[in-house]
């Protein structure tokens, strides 16, 4: 069998054809079924760029009401995961709670059984809505507070604030939570991504390949690189150092800046923009700037000092604290939105599927090798 | 960027280096850390082919005695994980409640938020003991039988058959199923190890690759396969049918006959050999030899008509059922098998790692698409 090997991680190797998602790296260009990245920030919203990604297109008005109708609706939450929630050890991270939950979903979805196309888009409705409601009812069940029903008049990303701080978000805060999970709705083959329709071409189930991708999602390469901006941050305000020289002195001692490059993008990510617009005027409408000037006198050394540019990660650690939300949501976050893509690209995988079965390198012990008894080892 | 475009489903793509797995395709052979499959098939035990694959070499006596206490201490299910095997509908199938019970298991893994080499080992120690358990205390627990305790004494495949069934297993019974869980502990790059490896590369933990691998296995073109088949051999039992031409009528109406040909084996796969061997030894034994005989009819037909080989889901299906196991756990007994080559496949990704994330190729609507409002669409 002829094979090609692959650079490490995959890098440089195409692993699908998708019409989902179009990144160009070394332009700093990334668009949805597209559409640039920057017009979707400036005038849409996460319903309408959820419909973009699940269908190839802008809806026209009446079907964006449908659609997002159909997303409010699934704003129910079976009382059995409410349990399971309850049940869960508070010490595990909230990641570990959201990949437990998705994965009981599948135990009360009435499609579950059925992986065609039309199930898998009902199928990924409920999941859209219900990631959401998860995050936000885990957080006052640990917090020992009232869980907030779901409001189906408000927007996703509205309805979401209402049910973490039970209090109807303001207007500034409701849209910059939008733009933030549409900037996040998808990036073409991620890891996450990746690792969902890795699972999805088995035939398995999209609750298997969304749990997977939440696993993954988890991870400190993947998801969780913006806690990891904002416990820098805050290390940063604990000391009471300056952020230039306390980042200086990382760099010194051999530590990583999370936050900064990309794999795919040779230019600044373009979704970053929008999060330091969103982070500066956040600081300003709130009268606490302190986050978004920490973060851009860190981001303005190392453009300098390492020719790093900020990814999607670095302000959104600002953005996501000055609206309120703890660090430890961030990734669950990440993945209210990234439900979005991942839906897309399991459905267009098994649209068109092939199992996804790689080869290794052998790079082990000679074969033949032989087994010998226990005694003459 | 330069990129080379994969075959579909990244066909002789290779993805990593490995020093696990050694699959010659055109050869039939497969070796676990160069050890041929056959010499372990005849010679060595799951704790023994565990340690293989784990540690990269056979043990000396105590080691392996030092090993399989180790895996026989980690019998202890928290009661939280049987109050959630208890709480889960039975409308489910064994999959979910594996996958949805090995994810909560990270919350009473007391090295949860360890990543190393040596907190992973442990952990696999425990994945493997509590895979097991979950999978038999599941079964007693959905058919209102009490759960049967771990017995310490035991190997790792008699403690599940006696966990299972509550009886003490024989030893043909036992020494069955321990080839079995041998034949399926490794398979390098399949789908589920690769999912568990795309999960692992972001640094998540060990549970969630786990979690997504399962996830993979789930499917029907993976792990689903001998369900298949067994499925099959119930119709043709019910209708009384001769099976070849039972076969025939499907290859008539082009429907695919499960167990049969590889995406990686041109020969037969070398597991069938030892699978056929028990399923005929077995039918023998236990004086019903039907499934064994339909099984070789149809493998006979099958060869000769569509030059296509038995695969391992091919006699695993009347081997299983011949041992009295449903059909819906022959894919979570894959499971408690292939634990141990997933955790040697997640530690030795994460031993040297990098990120796993390819690219796509872009076959959507042309970039720029611009948006519009809604009332121009």
């Amino acid at each position: 069998m002829s094979t090609v090997v692959a650079g490490k991680g995959l890098e440089g190797i195409v692993a699908a054809n998708s019409g989902i998602c179009w990144i160009d790296g070394e332009a700093g260009v990334l668009a949805y079924r597209g559409i640039d990245i920057h017009e979707l920030a400036e005038n849409s919203t996460f319903e309408e760029s959820t419909y973009l990604l699940w269908n190839g297109r802008l809806p026209s008005a009446s079907e964006l009401k449908e659609f997002s109708a159909q997303l409010a609706e699934a704003r129910e939450l079976n009382p059995k995961i409410i349990d399971l929630l309850k049940s869960l050890p508070t010490t595990g991270t909230p990641m570990e709670v959201l990949r437990t939950a998705v994965s009981a979903l599948s135990f009360y979805d009435a499609d579950e059984k059925d992986n065609t196309h039309d199930a898998n888009v009902r199928k990924a409705f409920r999941l859209t809505a219900q990631i959401a409601m998860i995050v936000a009812v885990y957080d006052r069940v640990r917090k020992g507070l009232e869980i907030v029903p779901a409001d189906k008049s408000l927007s996703h990303a509205a309805n979401f604030l209402w049910m973490l701080n039970g209090v109807k978000p303001s207007e500034t805060a409701a849209r910059t939570l939008d733009v933030a999970l549409i900037l996040h709705a998808d990036h073409e083959l991620n890891a996450s991504t990746f690792a969902a329709r890795v699972i999805a071409a088995t035939l398995s189930d999209i609750h298997s390949a969304i749990t997977g991708a939440i696993g993954a999602l988890k991870g400190p390469l993947h998801g969780g690189a913006n806690e990891a901006v904002m416990r820098l941050l805050h290390a940063i305000d604990k000391a009471g150092a300056d952020p230039v020289k306390y980042v200086q002195e990382m760099l010194a001692g051999k530590q990583k800046i999370s936050g900064f490059g990309h794999r795919v993008y040779k230019t600044e990510d373009p979704r970053a923009t929008h999060l330091r617009r969103m982070s500066e005027q956040l600081g300003k409408d709130s009268g606490n700037p302190k986050w978004f000037d920490m973060s851009r006198a860190i981001e303005l050394y190392i453009n300098s000092e390492k020719k790093l540019n900020a990814n999607v990660d670095f302000y959104s650690a600002s953005t996501y604290t000055t609206l309120g939300i703890d660090i430890d949501l961030f990734t669950p976050i990440f993945a209210v939105s990234r439900i979005s893509g991942w839906a897309a690209h399991v459905i267009e995988q098994l649209d068109d599927n092939r199992l996804i079965r790689p080869r290794a390198e052998y790079v082990g012990p000679a074969y033949p090798t032989h087994w010998v008894p226990v005694a003459e080892r």
